[in-house]
């Protein structure tokens, strides 16, 4: 259906205007110079003709029926102006005009009938406050954002105007061709998903290019996202990193994933190469339209000059990537082949007085190796290079096997090679090190593509005990969850919890612990005290009757000192957990994407270091392994230096429960168990503490 | 002296050649072809003319002394082509002959002649393998490089040829000008810290840009840079920063030293600011030598979108700087100058449609404000944007008081705007992000140079019981210090050792605990074991006399059960230190750059965390203090959480005392204190364990 967004059959410029640098006169003046194959239909009220077409006073005046209708007329105008368009049949509505969202409510409730009047019509709109959208496929530039850029195979959506024309401006200027570009705007109708979805099945597309500053609806976007990125590859420039701060949240983790933690893990989760800057953005894009993709990391360079190829083996090591050794036999007849001053090692160095044909032997030789996945040629303008015969060459010499990227170093010399890499789809960098970013990137994507397939556990657990639970609480308009209802939620989900309960007299107590046995611990169960261990809240290793009961009469005591008037429920009294390795899990629930969990080692690894990854649930065994491994402190799990190690699998178990549990149940917006005790290999996990904070229900969300 | 190269009378190019694309006649043709005023003399065999030029068939037969001679022949007349230049009074020899060091030692013999040769006339000598120098200033093209550059105010030096070429090319494609480059080869005589030296003093250079692949002395390259960038900006591109592996090293600091940590350090400690890839050489180069420096780090930021403006703010929080509001006032009248929908925020949107002067308004704004440290300017081709007027505007509301950086996004629209800004001294990058990492540099340039002046402390300690004690044990062929003897080394540099010594009988051991006062630790001594926590090498809180006599019984034999013919020179005893926090201090001496200070939290904090930081000795209290703050633990030296912080200046001073030790004796070149035990503020650290590695003497050095 959006097919007909890029094809229209004619298209009608409502509120073309004769005055040049107006956004109604240029959108008409590029339909025409451009060469738009259908009808054009300017529309406005003073009439006459433009560009020798016949200007409408109104659309309702037009004999026909309208397909795109592009509408720049001024904000109060705007409704007549699109019942017309749909009173012509226009199937799809590009809203020029700003002022709408983006200047408050008044304006969203404009944008709001605007899109319900296109909806009940069954037309797509776009925008309002874009730019339009340009097709070079069939000519069609329905935009104020200049020329139609040349064509080629790069597809681009942009939630910001202006960058699009940055954008073709650049495209122009690197000899870049692109298949489609759209402004989005405001994203009242058509948004990011719908593009991907479009460009997913556009032939004429084979990379996607996006610029966000937010995103209409998180699920869909990861669902949309995956199926696009398995199809083709999407690069997307996300904005807005820095200023995300951090939310108010109850939990450790929840303080710990800021709002871009969470684009982030959502982008990697659905195979989207994120880039951090404008360049990056199409130095990727060149490099995914133009190369196959690498079937390993292992990277033969090929230079005229020992420093440029040192600086490239730097960049691929600091990439993660290999440098790339030729097998002993490609080595020998290529070393028949160059100078005897010449390095076949890696980088492959052809000597600064090389001719085209010595890049040709060298890249004919590593693209026969099977020890390398991928080739980065650098050229240096010395005396005796040509760089236009050398890109030549090297094109002549591509089989297509695998990535190669160049490196033409320099400016003016340089030019007419690099003009021919381009032309001959190669794709070129001022640095090897720009080179090394992008073949990265390619890497990655190829590996995420052949991940294995992800198959999620769903744990046996006791749903319904959960649900009680939570429904009884939120019923009792109770949402932080203290540690005995958070465990019972837990235990629920197949969590060890060691034996423990309420208490709320010194005998009680003592009896109690004499019938779990000793050692226990003693914890204050009262929601006015948030740092229990601060308030001597909490006692350990208790080992007689004696003992608790002191330790009880203590903390009722000490704790009323500090705090007169906390409402203090009693102690929660467990048996205490064998030592072992403290670690924390946690969820917090993104607005956008839902639950993303945390796993940190505890202590000063969380609080001091930062040492934490997260992932979006649902997750796999495999992905949870991959957030242990992704910390820091991941050897201290493997075990060092006559240190045991601990049960990682089990770990990652704790992960996807906590994940199949904050899946099935929405209402949990923050979950911590902090500490989760780990020991050895074999040996089940503790919770030792935890904390659940549940969602109040909407008609609350007053204060 | 070095003045002469860049400024001679005449130039002979001897091995000056007919055939082009001989190097011989392509720096003929760039001297004649530039337009150096001084005599060129060509000298071949085959006589003639060239260039309208006598050719001398020796320079034996020319008549006058010669000032500048190249040298271009084949290897086996090097010698005696330079003896007769010298014969003609040649003050300086540019070898661009190559075929010397680089390949073996047969070459390094006749570099090692000729450079005496050299020496020993009073000549000074470029290369051998080089490229050449030039100087726009007389307009001098002594190269092979291709055509003289523009003039500006970036002086170049290059380890490598094939770089010069490029850089050349990039600096024509950029409209950037030069000063002077130089090509300096094998470093033979003339190498980076003569450039250093003469370009700080050289009034044509205002920026100093070099690449290197290593340095010929560590200590006067440190002391040069310092001198050179307290005067001038220095921007290095050092390659080679992978392949510097671990070194094979007895202690952790020298095992967590990779080479490139030393360059690192030294370049910081010198003020030399670091590129780590081609481009940012010339986009630092760019904005210093044409911007002054920012005076604090807050950024204001302008701009026609609001997405790239975004894009900005997050280039700057992620740098580390500050994004600037403007003062009330400022904001006020500026708001009166820009339309109702422009934004006198951060970044201030001067909207899409912006003509010139709303640019010029805003840049007035910021420069008059005093919370504002520097600009960027970002610009988008829209549809009412003038590119080349904006630049112009732009340009003559400069005021120099602030830096002021561009980014004029896209190609060839912005184009005409790009070359306006370049040729009125305003950098402009292709992307926000790029103009950010160059103010980044300038900021942190800045800082540098208004550092407060270097104090480093003398403490008074025994340096002659020190220096007995090295001299005993070299004398006797030791130069594995163990405990004991490192620790007796400590002491006389000020360290708190608690009472301890070397034991050798179950009696002994006893009657000493007694002396000293319980608890005792017993650490096995002998060289025959590394690692003596896993051999059951070390017992910890012995707190009578009977787990004293237990403990060394069974050391002893547990010791010569797993190593047989340990050589075993008894226990260490000594009184166990009060609890606290365990540190690492240590150093490993840099064969360029000397004592490499290692600071790091112990334990899996630098086993696994690998949090450690590095400074070069002799080190002051303040960057002992940054050393700390440098970790990403720091937080736990500070105490967190109810934790108490510890003693953070005593930890301080033992790196300062480490870096008097060091640096009074050049004998040891690896040091560890692990751990150094630190407690709370006003105690005394204790060094609880301690290792020394001396340097074998030289005649030694055989195996």
């Amino acid at each position: 259906m959006l097919e007909n967004l890029f094809f229209p059959e004619n298209v009608a410029v409502i509120g073309a205007s004769r005055q040049p640098g107006k956004v109604g006169h240029d959108i008409l003046a590029n339909l025409v110079k451009d060469g738009f194959a259908g009808d054009i239909i300017p529309v406005n009220p003073a009439g006459g003709t433009l560009f020798d077409l016949k200007v409408y006073p109104s659309l309702r005046e037009y004999p026909g029926t309208v397909d795109q209708a592009i509408v720049a007329v001024p904000k109060p105008h705007v409704l007549s102006t699109v019942k017309d368009a749909l009173a012509k049949g226009a199937r799809n509505v590009i809203m020029i005009t700003a002022g709408f969202k983006e200047t408050g409510s008044e304006g969203a409730e404009l944008e709001a009938e605007l899109t319900d009047l296109c909806r009940r019509n069954g037309a797509r709109l776009v925008g309002p406050n874009c730019l339009g959208l340009l097709n070079t496929g069939n000519r069609l530039n329905s935009s104020f954002a200049g020329s139609l850029p040349r064509t080629g195979r790069i597809g681009v959506f942009s939630q910001s105007g202006a960058l699009c024309t940055s954008i073709l401006d650049l495209a122009e200027g690197r000899n870049l061709g692109l298949s489609k570009l759209i402004s989005i705007g405001n994203k009242a109708d058509i948004n990011e998903n719908h593009m991907l979805e479009y460009f997913a099945g556009d032939p004429d597309t084979d990379v996607i290019v996006g610029y966000l500053e937010n995103i209409v609806a998180g699920d869909s976007f990861i669902k949309t996202a995956t199926d696009t990125c398995s199809i083709k590859p999407v690069i997307i420039l996300k904005s807005g990193t820095s200023k995300a701060g951090q939310k108010a949240a109850a939990s450790h983790t929840g303080v710990l994933a800021g709002a871009d933690t969470a684009y982030g893990a959502a982008f990697k989760r659905s195979g989207v190469i994120r880039a951090d800057t404008f360049e990056a953005l199409f130095d990727y894009a060149t490099a995914l339209s133009m190369q196959p993709l690498p079937k390993g990391d292992r990277v033969l360079i090929i230079t005229n000059a020992g420093g440029p190829g040192t600086m490239a083996a730097d960049a691929v090591e600091h990439a993660g990537m290999t440098v790339a050794e030729l097998e002993t036999n490609t080595a020998t007849s290529l070393r028949e082949k160059l100078p005897a001053a010449a390095s076949v090692g890696n980088p492959v160095d052809v000597l600064g007085d090389a001719p085209p044909e010595r890049y040709a032997d060298a890249l004919l030789a590593a693209q026969s190796d099977d020890s390398v996945d991928a080739v980065i040629v650098i050229l240096t303008p010395q005396a005796m290079t040509d760089p236009r015969e050398t890109a030549r060459r090297i094109a002549r010499s591509i089989d297509g096997s695998k990535p190669v990227l160049a490196s033409f170093m320099g400016g003016k010399e340089v030019l007419p090679g690099r003009q021919e890499l381009t032309a001959a789809s190669l794709p070129d960098y001022e640095s090897p090190e720009r080179a090394v970013a992008a073949l990265k990137v390619m890497y990655q994507y190829a590996t995420w593509k052949n991940r294995p397939p992800r198959v999620v556990t769903r744990f046996r657990v006791n749903r319904r005990r959960a649900s009680r639970i939570i429904g009884r609480n939120i019923s009792n308009g109770i949402f932080q969850l203290n540690e005995s209802k958070a465990k019972k939620i837990l235990d629920a989900y197949g969590f060890n919890i060691l034996p423990g309960r309420l208490i709320t007299s010194a005998e009680e107590a003592m009896e109690y612990a004499r019938g779990i046995g000793f050692p226990v611990a003693m914890k204050i169960v009262s929601q006015d005290i948030v740092h229990k261990s601060d308030m001597g809240g909490v006692k350990l290793h208790l080992a007689t009757v004696q003992q608790v009961r002191d330790a009880f009469d203590l903390m009722m005591m000490r704790i009323l000192q500090q705090v007169p008037n906390a409402r203090i429920e009693g102690v929660y009294l467990e048996k205490m957990a064998d030592p072992g390795l403290e670690i924390i899990l946690g969820m917090s629930r993104d607005p956008q994407f839902g639950p993303m969990l945390m796993f940190g080692l505890g202590g000063i690894f969380v609080e001091v270091m930062k040492d934490v990854t997260f992932h979006l649930a649902p997750i796999t065994q495999e992905e949870a392994i991959q957030m242990l491994k992704s910390t820091r402190s991941y050897g201290i799990l493997e075990g060092k230096r006559g240190q045991k190690g601990v049960d990682i699998p089990a770990i990652a178990t704790g992960l996807q429960r906590i994940s199949q549990l904050t899946t099935d149940f929405p209402q949990i917006t923050e979950l911590d168990i902090n500490p989760f005790i780990v020991g050895d290999i074999g040996t089940d996990p503790v919770v030792a503490d935890a904390r659940i904070t549940l969602a109040r229900p909407l008609e609350n969300k007053r204060g």
